[in-house]
């Protein structure tokens, strides 16, 4: 680095606290958040390194704001309200100033956008590339965090937004695959936005709160994490793959070629959230989240026994997926 | 690494957490934390990485128990009570299963030890080095954080345990430092131990709620760490190095090398607490951490003004140094 811890800590990061809230302006060891009654706190935490899941050379900002709204998505799916976060950034010798200032914009303007400010952390030096661990802080009302065990059979499972659009934007930054790269620019565009800037769902939080049995947000990829979500429910799921919201750029790249389909419920990165709910609440569920102003599909429905989800086509079959998520290793 | 995430997160981790608590058993993709009325919680975050805080070599379960325990340190020093940690493990392609078998069994030996256990985190592959970072969660009553803010000209300084043994202990595995390589082998051990396994000291957080007016823990050397608490307290103080605490072993080295009671006051990783304490409870302190079994040593006082604080020899001459504490970069 070729500027000083401290100068990296008071006046790049130190800005990005509230010296009257329980961070104390980052100038203690550790940092307080008082617990309203009724409430518990939910806490969360990711590690993005660079050369896994960030390229070296993407923009600072993104890279900042990617650690921080990964984090955040898990707020927003367990239906928790966004407090605080801890910030350990980790970077290598060779580092200017402007990275770290353009990093500190990028939580900035998320910190503004989702209402929750830097409480602390560590800065230390990297032996390799960059890596980022944000710890996010949120609360709920006692008892009410949305978890993954919940599903029962019968219920309806429902996405947020469009599926695939973070796995086909990392192909469009990477090349490769021809119908990502037929598409037009503008479209490439968007898709990459989609991988490297995820948006949290946290407006969707308190509709989850209300009519949600289970939920969790779509990291890995929808196959991979509804798996997850039925295993521990100890249910499984059908899913109609015809009904799995696609955004237009990556429509256009799956009618192009049609097995994309499979790499967009398989491929990581979505952010979006996962849940179940009973039949009964379907309507008010879709009406809180139209309220709030996120799309939900309902794309199937949870059945009893065990195994992954089934995924089946237009004609009913069932389809098969060689990995149904992403794993690090 | 040799084995799947799966197999790290549900057969080596998964038992260090207990599912009856917030931290489900490590099945879901938050922890929540029940919040009891008129206490706060506090979190500190550390990150350890191999080649720059540990040695890639260094045993797998000494590294999981520094990582741990440097963060109970700053809880301890923050006068809170443990609760939970989050864990981000980054392992590289080579690790064994047995190395990260040794990881949590470290990590099992001090949660048994301090009353701690794991709620959650991320575990991800590294492109390089091991790489720890450990959010630890305590609680103190509502308010009573002690914060490195808060000593006033006229109190006393005291420090627990001994100054130095971490840096010694460094300098013992490394080598190339005469009067610490001419130490037997048992006090090379003793020193060595400190360095990677320090001592967080728990035991004391109530004597410092009870009488403390600031404290941190002592990461950076006894020098830089004193001088930034001042600092936030716009304090400074006046500190007789005749009556820093020293173990026999580091005791033994500085008389055959005087120059090393520089190093033992600059030197990092000691992970013991300075604190300030007034004048008229320094008996109640004293009593209070003597029935804890934690030895404290009064090692100066708080005076007005500011600037560094002053280290005076046995002679009253005032000790100068060329570095105050560690610094990453």
């Amino acid at each position: 680095m070729k500027f000083s811890e401290r100068t990296l800590i008071e006046e790049i990061l130190a800005p990005l606290a509230n010296p009257a809230d329980g961070s104390l302006g980052l100038t203690d060891d550790a940092a307080f958040i008082a617990c309203a009654p009724g409430r518990d706190l939910v806490v969360t935490q990711d590690t993005l390194i660079g050369s896994v899941h960030f390229r070296d050379q993407d923009p600072a900002a993104a890279i900042a704001r990617k650690s921080l709204r990964v984090n955040l998505s898990d707020l927003a799916a367990k239906g928790a309200e966004p407090v605080a976060y801890l910030l350990s950034l980790a970077l290598p010798d060779g580092v200017e100033r402007a990275w770290a200032e353009d990093f500190a914009a990028g939580l900035r303007r998320d910190q503004d956008e989702f209402g929750v400010a830097l409480y602390g952390g560590d800065t230390v030096r990297s032996p390799g590339h960059v890596m980022v661990t944000v710890t996010a802080c949120g609360t709920v009302p006692s008892g009410k965090m949305i978890r993954r065990a919940g599903a029962r059979a019968g219920e309806l499972i429902y996405v947020s937004g469009t599926i695939g659009d973070g796995a086909f934007g990392l192909a469009a930054l990477n090349g490769g695959t021809p119908a990502i790269d037929a598409l037009d620019a503008r479209a490439r565009d968007e898709l990459a936005g989609r991988f490297l800037i995820p948006r949290p769902r946290l407006e969707l939080a308190p509709a989850l709160r209300a009519h949600a049995s289970a939920a969790m947000d779509i990291s890995d990829g929808l196959a991979g994490d509804l798996a997850l979500l039925a295993a521990a429910s100890r249910v499984t799921a059908e899913v109609d793959l015809g009904r799995v919201p696609l955004s237009p750029p990556a429509a256009r790249a799956i009618a192009a070629e049609p097995d994309l389909l499979i790499r967009a419920v398989t491929g990581g990165d979505d952010y979006e959230i996962v849940c179940t709910v009973p039949e009964g609440r379907a309507s008010a569920f879709e009406a809180a989240a139209g309220a709030a102003g996120i799309a939900v599909s309902r794309i199937g429905v949870v059945t009893g026994g065990g195994g992954p989800p089934v995924f089946r086509d237009s004609a009913g079959r069932p389809v098969r997926f060689e990995q149904a998520s992403f794993s690090h290793f």
